[in-house]
């Protein structure tokens, strides 16, 4: 058990923060943030010291209209640049791309002509072989690429083994730990955090962790993935994500001992952008619906919908997700 | 390190789960609660099989004006026995007295006399030695008691040593640990559960937990403690506590596997009564002021205001906190 990586006084420089407010943001409103928003992200992320920004998905324009979202769920090369020019900074740009709604031979061009330098592969555990395929395409492309396996709470034990050994001999550089129903607990998150950190090392690939706070867990489990030797922290600036949201990153940098981190940028963009957003009625965050799906460990889209109904009869939701098995 | 106690899967008879909800939730309404509300939440708490119920403080009249308070801050017998008559239940009552604001000589009566089972002394480290006479006294007149070390994470480690061997001589059952601020993450929690399990090993008493969500962390604090060995877990019915408020009981029962723990009675009544009373004004629960105060170790009395003046000035709180060395 004893495995504890850091003290509570100093610091891992090996830790990475992965600013998702954007990509898991924008599953709240469509991806509709104005430019000012992005802008000013952007400048936050850069001074708080934060090391990559994810900018939302490479969506495919076959497959989802443009006109039902803004422009973060293609992340065209221009949208991006118009926010971050060439990007000469220290901080890197991220974008997601889940299996079988990008077309990444179409979209995903190569490295020497985009803002981009890392891809996030999602993907359900069934579809690992067609991740590894974009994952190959990426690093041929040259972009640094993780895959994301989603929902691990649903998956087998002997699925996990398998999945990790596939991954492992990919090329990929990172995999991610995500808990996409808030459902684990963190002592389910540090037995995950054990396997797949043994398979990083095998292979010489780092571990990254996106929690959902479901159960109000997101950075208690970020915390515990951390102390286990997890390096890559997703957060988003007031938690805003799908759902219940994220592990914020007001509270991720807070926590975090390396004098590179800076909370005060964050601070105030939380005051002119995630308050005004909450007030304008964009809506995310814990309460009793998204806790009783992640108790049940079931996807939260019955709570996302109890939760836009404003539905305060508890104990009919309750009984209502019972009766789904 | 590798001292953990039970398994997601098994559950502990040890545990016993202490609602809280008048009591702490008091601070934010004044104790001001309707008696359908009182009387509701005895009934949930029963039919949950919440081990304790406390009603609230043994607060001296000759301090506090009754006209400012709602009975829960006196806890008169009479009041108690209005809502549980001779409580011929299996669930016990708890009431709290703080150290110098309780005429305990004169308002702690023979447990015969009462429906008063637990006395719940609080203080801070210096007054350990008020505290044990007044846990002498309860325990002259019949009852349990424990001592309840407030705001322990500014106590230095030498005089928490001192404290807990002065309680360990002294006929208390128990001793809970209190992270008053919200400040404390999992890893601190554990160190000081051990230190405080070691003491009651030794001088079989029992140790407890009361964890505040300044960080989001009550939860996973209560977690963290039970998991180490506490076994006296407070919660209270939608988290309802002073300023960021506590673990709820929702969260709790949801996480604990022992059949006698039922969430539905909960469920039922948050729908009755804890989602109108947000409605109707009351406020408690994280927010970005309540994180700031917990990241750095203060009194949230200064986010309770900025709370109630809804301020979202995030920066300018942050600095004033900054400023107060």
């Amino acid at each position: 058990m004893d495995k504890k990586k850091g003290s509570l006084l100093s610091y891992r420089p090996d830790i990475k923060v992965v600013d998702a407010t954007v990509r898991d943001g924008g599953l709240v409103n469509d991806f509709r943030f104005s430019d000012d928003f992005i802008r000013d992200l952007y400048a936050a992320n850069l001074k708080a010291g934060v090391d990559y920004m994810e900018f939302g998905y490479k969506a495919s324009k076959d497959i989802f209209r443009e006109e039902d979202f803004g422009p973060w769920k293609f992340c065209d090369e221009d949208a991006i640049r118009s926010i971050v020019g060439d990007n000469d900074t220290d901080m890197k740009i991220s974008v997601m791309a889940d299996v079988g709604r990008c077309d990444y031979k179409r979209d995903i061009i190569s490295r020497a002509d985009s803002a981009i330098d890392l891809y996030r592969i999602a993907t359900y555990i069934n579809t690992i072989p067609a991740a590894i395929h974009m994952v190959e395409h990426c690093k041929n492309m040259g972009y640094e690429a993780t895959i994301n396996i989603m929902a691990i709470s649903n998956a087998k034990e002997a699925e996990i083994d398998e999945a990790l050994e596939l991954i492992g001999k990919s090329p990929v550089d990172g995999i991610y730990l995500v808990d996409s129903y808030g459902s684990l607990y963190m002592e389910q998150i540090e037995e995950l955090a054990d396997k797949y950190l043994a398979m990083a090392e095998k292979y010489d690939k780092f571990v990254g962790i996106h929690a959902h706070n479901n159960q109000q867990l997101a950075f208690a489990n970020t915390i515990a993935a951390l102390t286990r030797g997890i390096s890559y922290l997703d957060a988003t600036a007031g938690g805003m994500g799908r759902g219940a949201g994220n592990c914020s990153t007001e509270q991720l940098l807070g926590f975090l001992k390396n004098p590179r981190y800076d909370i005060i940028p964050i601070l105030k963009f939380l005051e002119k952008h995630i308050e005004p957003l909450k007030r304008s009625g964009i809506i995310w965050g814990y309460n009793v619906p998204y806790l009783l799906t992640g108790q049940m460990n079931r996807h939260p889209r019955s709570a996302i919908a109890a939760t836009r109904e404003e539905r305060i009869d508890f104990l009919n939701f309750y009984l209502e997700l019972s009766d789904k098995d």
